[in-house]
């Protein structure tokens, strides 16, 4: 079997993370193509991980008749623009989340996946992928806590990361904290329940850093949900964690429940110290998903290889979206809002 | 300085519980009379504990002027008639949660409790006498978390308290689990935030055990809540926790945060068998606040010795039952509620 | 029936625990008479206890015919010597472990206590009585970790009681830490497995205060027991804890483990800060044990009311003592020793 | 920078990881030939992971000239013989753990090793590339317990592979608990320690499987050592874990402790059901180590491309060896044994 050649657009932080994954660690894998505005850091890469093709152009990597598939990792902005163009150049097409930033470009390039049947579309909604949220999807699938009634999760990223948040947000729309950062949690919610958001109240504000507040965003945010077969969903979202990157995630159900990532544990060392017994916590999504960045990208080659389909589609990303886009006019207008009815049959 | 004497009226479980802490556990204090229905089970606990005095008439036991103070540990609908009473008849008064069952009865006591500035009253939010929970708040007020932004308060009855609750509901006006079981949690609420509930959502439902929509009532449910600072507060509440009663608070801060209870831990013993690595759990209220329910009539007696007042007022109990109130209007009506303002100067 | 007056002598840290607790928290029971040096202490705790008896003279203590029983919490080379006495001036008597400093006295005071079988003795093996550690003995018993093959022992003091236990060792024979520590641990390891130990190594050293190998004694030690029934014993003694007091106790099985307290926690909650997830410690034995404290005299004065026996007898006593004993000995020669061989039909 | 070729021998369980591993999530590292005795099994990798070399002879791919590395993962009785062939063939070589299986062999090899300095030679101990472990060592490095005075180390494997284990032991020389299983925690703690083991007492049984007494070996044992530095060193390894493969260290300083592993989580989830909350646990080596698996041999390729020397050492090997000899023969005779001299200059 050939192996899968793969160019990458965006080359931040988690974009290379993915890329030295596709170079090293990826079975059936080769990354042929890199994609980014700094001439250096292409260079460095190219030489240091043996890459053939650079490009400050996405228009030019899409020429490379060499490459089966394209890695979207740009800012949110770009999704649904690359996508398009990568579909329709006839390349395979992984993107990170979230689909899209507006309502519209969502629907809009739904519709386009769908037309593209004979590719692999995957999105990146790599929590899916993590082993502990994976093993907890199968215990409720096998009836570990009979049925789901209620979904918990959480979503703080550091503090350590909030300053370059803010001067990132005050040039850019980032989509506000609903959409942002929980838009994860509404892809969790929604595949632990088995459903859809019928309604939605979010409030929230800007506890310690007032520029949220200009933003029209919040530090830390929290939304709570009714769900279409009437179960319910509490989220909360934040960007000041001060002990680390804390993802938590918690299914209730009739018989029993599940807790994923009570501790963010960094590592199975605890220190006995004056303090007390202190448990680290993983300080990023790179650490804490260091192994579902891995696996979700094993699964995008291995639908390629076997034309096969992810078990993530372009739906997934719009329902998320519409959860979200709820949820940030709830917020905005401190109303109890009906998700859209989504239209299934686009 | 004299011990002080006590009748107690109620004889369910946490009234036998509260006797028996009274009777032997409790300095300065000395059990005199017990008052209940079961006369077999009054000549029981005289004989055993060498109680002087027993009773089936409220009434008659206020009349017994050896007495300092009446304990109230009866069913919720007596609570207002029975504290009016004792206060009237010139005790001091401790009285279970919730301070009532009704908003006008609950407003009509406490005017009546302010007018009786001499006596010493307590209402039973006994979490905060629980060891655990007074060490949060003193680590919250000594800035250990910065400022409080969010509280999450889960309350879970076990399981298997469910068959006999259905059947007390199915006869006698519960209060709904809002006010019978979250009043606990929105309590605790007002005192880590400092403020009061402003906005409130509140949903749930029945989903294993139909009977609940019956009753008008959730098996489980779910509450958002916007404080009055600006801050915001999580809910859920059950009534079929399979794994025991599990009762968990969480106040997080802008610079920390502080969980009490994540596993509500039976005690310092961890299992390894074939499952994995086990922790058992507590069974019951009685279990996990026995400490507590000691510690608030300690505090009780020593108010009544020194002249001092509870930090608990009959205002905490009017607070907690009119969000109480708000949640269970919004549940049955669908809406966000506005939580009645509350005039303090009675 | 009619409630047990009891004396106590010794009125250290965990004398005075006893004190309070014998007045004001153990049904049945009655404090008349407290013994000790000081006599400011003495009038002080007479007044706000409301003690009718104070004596600066065990012997005079000895003669108050009003007293049942006699409670000795004063330092371990009074204890046989006071047991005797209390023992032949017909009182039933509690003692603080350990039985005896020197080996002869112990098996005396054996044969004397033995002697006295119409009076109760008992001995402060108080971590029998702790919930945890009594939850274990029941889960063996009903079989859930199949038969013992292995206890591993901690016994850890705090850092910050370091320099007065030295100041005490430099004036006092204190035992050594096999025996002034671990002594409890031996209690336990025998009661768990269920045999008498035969042979042991023990080592240590003085690791960060030398002033330990002046005193021919050990900051940290460990030792190595071979039991009759072919089980094992692990344990490891310290003074040296920086995160607070730890004691730790596992019983590894055929089919299982159990483990209790694992971590000292101090209490239910979990502070995430800038440094983790953190759980704070116990400080100190008064605050670990504060129940087992409670609950072993309460055993105490049951026993002397239905003329029952304590489950802790003189023979465990010893039994613990002579481990302890063959401890000191292999710490101080480097050989392997065996333990003496127990008469037990004195 | 050329990529590393690579050939295996050896593809039981362990051998088969590590083979995946080789080819396909290493960078820079490309699995050109394996070697083993089942055909069938070589073929269908072979043909599943397109690796071009075969064989079923050890000596004849020592022939083949486009390897660079020899990676062994034999039977243990094997593997002295397979280094001292590879290496003299040219070979850089990477060896499973133990370095062998007799003390002569273990001596002669080490020397054959040190005269092959050209040359990179590494030993499987791949606790020490484990993240926490590694992790562990950093922070003691770094100050954090102060000075290390004793480590406690646990070594249990599943009760699900004590049938097959059995088995192979009748058959084979295995080596017995203390060379075959705790030789890993032997070298931890001379690393963690910063010292060498002086003398030690080692005791065990066969608690629930006779057949070990047949063996003259323990299904469960536990050893005492005293290091050259004072340091002391606790042991136990069993055969017969109930809950999984439990692999936990503990090190001890004067200024705090560390613990790695005391529960062996298998993933992030807690499952709360109706015995408890419960964390599953790992169920063998395979998982519990898959990223050190990957981490070690990350080193190895990077040390033959860098030129540089892994941290491993063959005297490593021959010290844990030597320890886990002195642990047999203490068993066997029951007597304190002193631990062989090295002589470190061969």
């Amino acid at each position: 079997m050939n192996k899968v050649k793969v160019g990458i657009v965006g080359l931040g932080r988690l974009g290379i993370q993915h890329a030295e994954n596709l170079a090293f660690r990826i079975p059936n894998c080769e990354l042929k193509a890199i994609c980014g505005l700094n001439k250096e850091q292409l260079a460095e890469l190219s030489d240091k991980w043996n890459i053939p093709y650079t490009y400050t152009s996405y228009e030019e990597m899409l020429q490379n008749s060499e490459l089966d598939a394209i890695f979207i990792a740009s800012p949110s902005n770009f999704h649904c623009d690359q996508i398009q163009q990568a579909l329709e150049a006839g390349y395979h097409v992984f993107s990170e989340k979230p689909l899209g930033l507006y309502l519209e470009e969502v629907e809009k390039i739904e519709t386009i996946i769908n037309r593209h049947q004979d590719k692999v579309f995957m999105l990146g909604f790599m929590r899916r992928y993590d082993d502990s949220y994976a093993y907890a999807k199968k215990q409720i699938e096998q009836g570990a806590i009979g049925e789901p009634v209620m979904v918990r999760c959480y979503g703080f990223d550091p503090t350590e990361g909030l300053e370059s948040f803010l001067k990132f947000a005050q040039k850019n729309y980032s989509g506000g904290i609903f959409l942002d950062m929980a838009v994860h949690d509404f892809d969790l919610a929604r595949w632990y329940l088995g459903a859809e958001a019928e309604q939605v109240w979010a409030i929230g504000g800007a506890y310690s850093v007032p520029a949220f507040t200009e933003l029209n965003d919040a530090e830390t945010g929290a939304a709570l949900v009714k769900f279409s077969n009437g179960t319910m969903g509490l989220f909360a979202a934040g960007r000041n964690s001060r002990h680390g990157y804390h993802i938590e995630t918690e299914i209730i159900g009739t018989k029993g429940s599940l807790r994923i990532g009570t501790v963010p544990e960094k590592n199975a060392v605890t220190i006995f110290n004056d303090a007390g017994a202190l448990k680290e916590c993983v300080s990023n999504f790179n650490e804490r998903f260091a192994q579902a960045y891995l696996s979700e990208v094993e699964e995008f080659i291995h639908c390629i290889q076997t034309g096969s389909k992810p078990a993530i589609t372009a739906k997934d990303g719009v329902q998320a979206s519409l959860l979200g886009y709820a949820c940030k006019e709830s917020f905005e207008t401190g109303e109890l809002v009906h998700v859209k009815a989504y239209s299934s049959t686009k």
